[in-house]
């Protein structure tokens, strides 16, 4: 067995939605919304399957799609992209996998921030690169130009970052983004910048995506997801977006990974890209009552709630909460004795892991929150 | 950039259907049929996206689909299967690439077919494994004892065979699979088997899958496809079947390549494993009246067609033909001047290729056959 696969535990999200299964818990761990998803774009993929073509899309992804992509960021980011800045993959994940694959080589060091997803390190180890990591810390999780500095060596050549960052629910802010691109520029790093969270953004907050800050354009990779943008997480519809030469490199690779992805979510998701800013609004909008909805309660019942900026994540401080308890020990002890599945976040990293902070998924159905605000109120 | 990519062309399937577009020719080249796919199945996925859920469905494929793959291949092979031997993935491509990459260590040999794959051995060199090629060629493509054994040294880890072989259309037979077995068992190799084309017989022919016999149920990774099984290309819902120990590692592999695969295509495909043999049987005849229609055209006009056992394809043996161009000289005039996109063999080969034989996919409606037949004589 290739030993970098073969002593990987299933991930934690596998891990968590098993245990809430088999203990008929509610999952406030996996990241995923109770919601059905915009009944419109559904109808659109019902009826691309019952008349359009259900064969090989092209490998870069259906033209109407790449040039909705292209023309969405336009709209939300200002961003000045063609179809051919975009290549189409089976779910953000692939996406990562691919550009991953395409740019590290053996040896390669490879900037990474823990908490970490946990699908970068296992592929950057997989291309021959070593990842080095940042690590942040509650209750700010703030990138430092010393921390990141600090791992800098002649071998470097990559940086991953997550923006907004999952498991913290953390947008990073104009100075951190600002200090990442400048950083890349002066030592000549490409940077996969995961944006899968840039819709889904709360407060009033506009996303800074990397790839629109001077010397950035011709070195990120921007990973975007519909699963994400449209709450239907099970759609693995995803893409990779950066200049037209790292496109069809990372396509070099993502053709022997999936090859392509199923056209009739293609075509429903090019509609819903198009769909008007009040959609968007509306959908932040929920998230962010969700948000505040579990944060209260939680808060009422005793629990130091930290900041959520974004994503369908708020993080709670264990030992701020008064609970001495590791947070994996807490977690299996709540979705065992109080019926609640969360992530724990000494889960996102390698080594000196944060050992205080659960994560919960707040993209669920008010009476949800409320019944697993009252279940973990018991546990304190 | 990863030089085990960077220097990859774009696969000859994408190559030749771009030109196919550009050029508006009939397209014989990439294997896909112009049907639409069963249209119960079709409704069913339809049914799913408006009612069912559209979020992440579990890691290794919904338990409906992985009950329904086992019981299919008990229904149609007399395989003793459960879910347990079963992790769904985003296609046969993903299947191919997570079993290898979670196989094969650095300087792990592999054995591979010459025509080959063209996804097969990128991912081997991936994983720091070295492909071993046995050199197949027409009219027969026979696998022998003498050619695999002229392979192996102690480093052999991995065999990978297609059978049904795509470019040939060729099945292996009792022997070809008897010794295959054979040589796994004494060397103690693992063996991936993609079988995509395991339903698209002709001429009464009953698959023989490797899983099946003597001492290789332990050692053998099945690779199957809904999108071939049930003519929709474009779904991309394969699957591994393994001993459910290399099945928990392949799955590994997989939560960080794709992680999931679409629910509402999942269920629909549990559903259509369902079907009665009637299906089966006629989707089968229907292609081998299309195989047949197609090779006698061609024999018609004078092109030497060689046998064809299974898949979408037929191949053409040039030289026997008449044709002194080389196979992909040949595929470019017809594409370009005769309308009739083909794909060239020789793009199979990494060494000493075979140049005279090009492969037409007949998966495509009468007129469409005839109005190709027609071109190519012209082409003569
Ligand atoms: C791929 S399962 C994990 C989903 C997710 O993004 C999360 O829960 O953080
Ligand atoms: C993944 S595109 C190639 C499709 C196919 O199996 C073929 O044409 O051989």
């Amino acid at each position: 067995m290739n030993p970098l696969f073969a002593h990987l535990p299933t991930s934690v999200f596998e891990e968590m939605s098993l245990l809430a299964r088999e203990t008929g818990a509610i999952n406030l761990g996996q990241g995923f919304p109770d919601g059905d998803g915009p009944e419109d774009i559904r109808r659109a993929a019902a009826d691309h399957l019952l008349t359009g073509s259900n064969q090989y899309p092209p490998m870069m992804g259906l033209p109407a799609l790449r040039e909705a992509v292209a023309a969405h960021y336009g709209a939300h980011q200002g961003l000045a992209l063609a179809a051919g800045n975009v290549l189409v993959t089976s779910g953000a994940t692939e996406a990562l996998a691919a550009s991953i694959l395409a740019i590290v080589r053996p040896g390669d060091e490879v900037i990474l921030f823990a908490p970490v997803y946990d699908s970068y390190a296992p592929i950057v180890r997989q291309a021959g690169g070593v990842p080095r990591f940042v690590r942040l810390a509650p209750p700010g999780w703030r990138i430092t130009r010393e921390a990141v500095a600090a791992t800098i060596t002649p071998a470097t050549r990559l940086i991953i970052v997550n923006n907004p960052m999952n498991p913290t629910g953390r947008m990073l802010d104009a100075g951190e983004t600002a200090l990442l691109a400048d950083i890349a520029v002066a030592h000549d790093l490409t940077v996969i910048c995961d944006e899968v969270w840039e819709h889904v953004l709360f407060d009033g907050r506009a996303h800074i995506p990397l790839i629109g800050l001077p010397g950035m354009a011709d070195r990120t990779i921007k990973i975007g997801s519909a699963g994400k943008i449209f709450s239907m997480t099970g759609w693995k519809v995803g893409w990779v977006v950066a200049p037209p030469a790292l496109v069809a490199q990372v396509a070099r690779v993502h053709q022997f990974l999936t090859f392509t992805t199923p056209p009739a979510l293609q075509a429903a998701v090019a509609y819903g890209l198009g769909k008007d800013m009040a959609y968007f609004e509306g959908m932040r909008a929920g998230y962010q009552r969700s948000r505040d909805r579990l944060a209260a309660a939680l808060t009422d019942a005793g629990y130091a709630v930290l900041p959520s900026d974004a994503s369908y994540f708020l993080c709670v401080d264990l030992a701020a909460s008064g609970i001495v308890e590791a947070d994996r020990a807490f977690a299996l002890r709540i979705v065992r004795e109080h019926g609640v599945a969360a992530i724990p976040i000494s889960a996102f990293y390698e080594s000196d892991p944060v050992t205080n902070v659960v994560r919960l998924c707040f993209a669920k159905a008010d009476a949800t929150l409320d019944e697993a605000a009252r279940r973990l109120a018991a546990a304190l």
